[in-house]
């Protein structure tokens, strides 16, 4: 218990003081973001605000794992150091081809940034080796519970890893796709870390009850510069930390599908986009005044502040019926 | 789990329903609190907005909980049933002790309610009754956790009635102070009650997972009317209830300690104003800008709903570390 408040508090305490740094010179390198142009108009006011702020809660992680490693006595135990390792370097993975994006957006000006079929690529890359690692490393066996249901399924190798990499794919362009409001996808996965670290005490795992703490500390240091009205946004440095981040350790406690519940903002983001281009494109018409569905809420009225504190509220209380499951 | 999301969803239901037709019913009973005079002058503009709001959860939790105990079949249980019921019971009767103070603030004007002798006699009596009726009744027995130390005392009878009466009112007036911004109590408590339906499922307690359940919804629903800004306050009527309701179900898992953890804020807010008039009287200054401490943040500039956020992030990071106890 007391490691898992110095773990936090470290994590805190780093990504606070970094973002007394690292914003400044985020400004300075001017790495702000363009707002994209196809959203809400009201954000080009956002244009401006630097962007890769995830090096804030990444580096935090780094720190805290590093020191939790010998805090929970990890490095002792050969296994459990080699779960901290590989959800780490997933995570670090997906967040180095967000560095990527970022970079070439705000340095080479171009606003979209990697291309989508280079995006893709990297990401099943990262999600490849995450997958393959995992399991022929001997960290766990293909084994997936399926929850709700209190069964568990071994999967063939040669599906597993396809599996693994749908859902690394599904869960990183999801909480990608959520970072689009004021602390909207840090509040959610900070929610849904807590959550992880809840239920790394039933299932013993040490090293989710690591990375989770990590998370929320980093997070917490985070959200302070990035709650509404932001100061920095994450990029997809950040969010496809996060994604990578909640994925591998959901994987890694052999329970991914049980994200799609306590992950259902992220989910229900990127559904929305899903559903309003393919309904646009059979028929003309939109299902939501303007897609990911954050900002169809923005347009119904909604602040930013009251959207995310209501997404929060509903991932709070999903978790809660995911412990139950 | 299904269990947990139809009690948690029918309080909701019940409540959010509840304001629409309570909050103009007390609006025309002219049940509109005059604030305190020693409050915030800012806080006068909160003249005219009705109280007793309380009723809107105390209804959900009664309906839902009736509900649950067939859903749950506690009907079949019949120490589960006497379980649920003194709970149950313990909230209410100090609900009961809150709406006397608050109808004679708000029909017979007299600003400060009931007097403290008065009020005292009062709640030493709901809390006598149900210490009595839990032990002597043979629900629990005398035994209390230490956490954090993993050690259980059992006290005798003769110190453990006092001591179950000292947590009671200690609860429930911690939990008065700490009503005195919008949604600040609603959302402290919420948090505390996923906790202890968290709590519930580890010790196996139906009858806490009912009630927690009960009041996560009821609350829910309330908070939609007593979010800033605030169409509803709760009142003694409500604060009394909820206080009541978290303490004796900390007492009847044994573990009243945790509440001093997980409750920090009601704590917090109950030790201020304690450590004010005290520090006062000695030397006729003060600590804080203003007691309970939540105004004290007030005068430093933080807004309400700032207040509420960080106050709740406390209380959750707290019952992550409670989780861990």
């Amino acid at each position: 218990m007391l490691k898992i408040v110095i773990v936090i508090s470290i994590a805190f305490l780093v990504a606070a003081i970094n973002g007394i740094f690292l914003i400044p010179l985020l400004h300075k390198l001017k790495f702000g973001q363009e707002i994209r142009e196809e959203g809400p108009k009201w954000h080009k006011a956002k244009s401006g605000t630097p962007t890769m702020g995830g090096f804030i809660f990444i580096i935090a992680l780094l720190v805290a794992v590093i020191v939790g490693v010998f805090v929970f006595g990890i490095y002792k135990d050969l296994q459990m150091l080699k779960s901290v390792t590989v959800i780490t370097l997933a995570a670090v993975g997906f967040g180095a081809i967000g560095f990527v994006d970022d970079y070439i957006k705000v340095i080479l000006k171009r606003n979209l940034g990697l291309k989508a079929g280079q995006k893709f690529s990297l990401q099943l890359l990262v999600a490849l080796l995450f997958g393959v690692w995992l399991v022929s490393g001997g960290i766990i066996d293909t084994t997936v519970y399926i929850p709700f249901f209190g069964i568990a399924v071994t999967l063939p190798y040669l599906v597993y890893i396809p599996f693994i990499i749908l859902v690394m794919l599904a869960a990183v362009n999801s909480v990608n796709l959520t970072d689009g409001l004021d602390g909207l996808a840090g509040t959610i996965t900070l929610v849904v870390s807590i959550f992880y670290c809840v239920i790394s005490k039933r299932v013993e795992s040490t090293a989710v009850a690591l990375i989770s703490s990590a998370l929320i500390g980093g997070l917490l240091g985070f959200l302070i510069y990035n709650k509404y009205p932001a100061k920095v946004f994450m990029g997809d440095t950040g969010s496809l930390f996060l994604g990578g981040a909640v994925a591998a350790m959901a994987i890694y406690m052999k329970n991914p599908l049980l994200l799609l519940l306590v992950g259902f903002v992220y989910v229900a983001e990127a559904m929305s986009v899903i559903l309003q281009v393919a309904w646009f494109k059979k028929t003309g018409k939109r299902i939501f005044k303007m897609s990911p569905i954050h900002h169809h809420f923005e347009m119904c009225g909604w602040s930013e502040k009251k959207i995310v504190a209501v997404f929060s509220a509903v991932t709070a209380l999903l978790c809660l019926v995911g412990y139950f499951a």
